[in-house]
């Protein structure tokens, strides 16, 4: 964590208090909005794990110290004037009381801690799939048809995102988008070139934020 | 936008306010906290639009009813003691009176762990050249053109990693591989397609790891 924040710049209100947004650095869903004293941000500064202030008990909290869901601290940030906080985090356990995930539950949808979590998964399959080759299975088939069949999915794909997208269908375009995904990752399975070569890649070009 | 938060419902603290933390629904980035009145929580709720009480200023604030950047409201959640809220929004232009795409803005980089982090990033610097449009940039230039630009390079993009796998070639497949992901994500966000929605129409289907 960079600990450039100096807990004497930024404004605390007058119960001597800064609200801190608690957001998982990963998945990026806000987690928590809780409060910090000087004392709990120097704290959250010094050990790279969260402490705020408990407006209930009146007392420094140590997120974590008994339930052992503790907050690594991935960066602190304040607002354009300096009277609230986010705090990226890594958390190493559900962030709610109630042992929820996230204080702010969605009803239906399930927030995940991460949201490329996916990405991992089907690279996985795709992987097993090409060690173990299972009948019926498509993405067998693929593999068994070669480079030639895959690239004609991937340029099949990419033509039924256009078409998606003239359409202005969000529908179509969420499965045109994620067929091309899933096709450009078994091209990368087929070539032998590691998705990570492909991220690190956009990094390069992308990562300073240019 | 589900309207069934019932504003008598939440805690509102002893100036009659309550903190709502505004996040860009597509991006996920967290963009401004601010505070709701019973009154202005009643607005949001009925305009679809972000209205919040100024401290500052004491009074009631459309957001961006003088500059035109309003949020189109796509939720609002309260916590589990619904003393916080977190207002999911669509943006129509910069979140903080400085003209940054968030009060929150982000000073260098955080490097990650994460082996997708570098989505994330990409996400959020496509996210803020749509708000703030600066000269000479290549996405800004993309967003300009619209639709048909950027599907006539989503189109290039796939040609080209077609004839670099025929190629053989993972140094061309990498470029190319990761030029086709940003072109895609620039579409995804010029169609206000949130890039969850792929990660889980993905889900649906591969999830299981069939």
């Amino acid at each position: 964590m960079k600990q450039e924040l100096n807990p004497a710049d930024v404004r605390f209100d007058r119960d001597g208090l800064i609200p801190a947004i608690v957001q998982d650095a990963d998945s990026k869903e806000v987690l928590t909005l809780a409060y910090m004293n000087e004392e709990s941000l120097r704290k959250t500064l010094e050990t790279g794990e969260t402490w705020f202030w408990s407006r209930s008990r009146l007392e420094l909290w140590h997120k974590g110290a008994t339930s052992g869901n503790t907050q690594e601290v991935i960066s602190v940030q304040p607002d354009c004037d300096r009277d609230a906080l986010l705090v990226r985090v890594r958390p190493r356990g559900p962030a709610c009381h109630t042992g929820d995930y996230s204080c702010f539950r969605e009803d239906g949808k399930e927030s995940s801690p991460d949201r490329f979590a996916i990405l991992n998964t089907l690279e996985r399959v795709i992987a097993e799939r090409d060690m173990t080759r299972p009948e019926k299975s498509y993405t067998t088939y693929l593999l068994e048809e070669g480079t030639d069949k895959i690239l004609k999915k991937v340029g099949e794909e990419a033509t039924e995102v256009v078409i998606a997208a003239k359409n202005r269908s969000s529908e179509e375009l969420s499965w045109e988008a994620s067929d091309l995904l899933f096709h450009l990752l078994v091209l990368l399975r087929e070539q032998q070139l590691p998705l990570d070569r492909v991220l690190e890649e956009l990094e390069k070009r992308h990562g300073g934020g240019k």
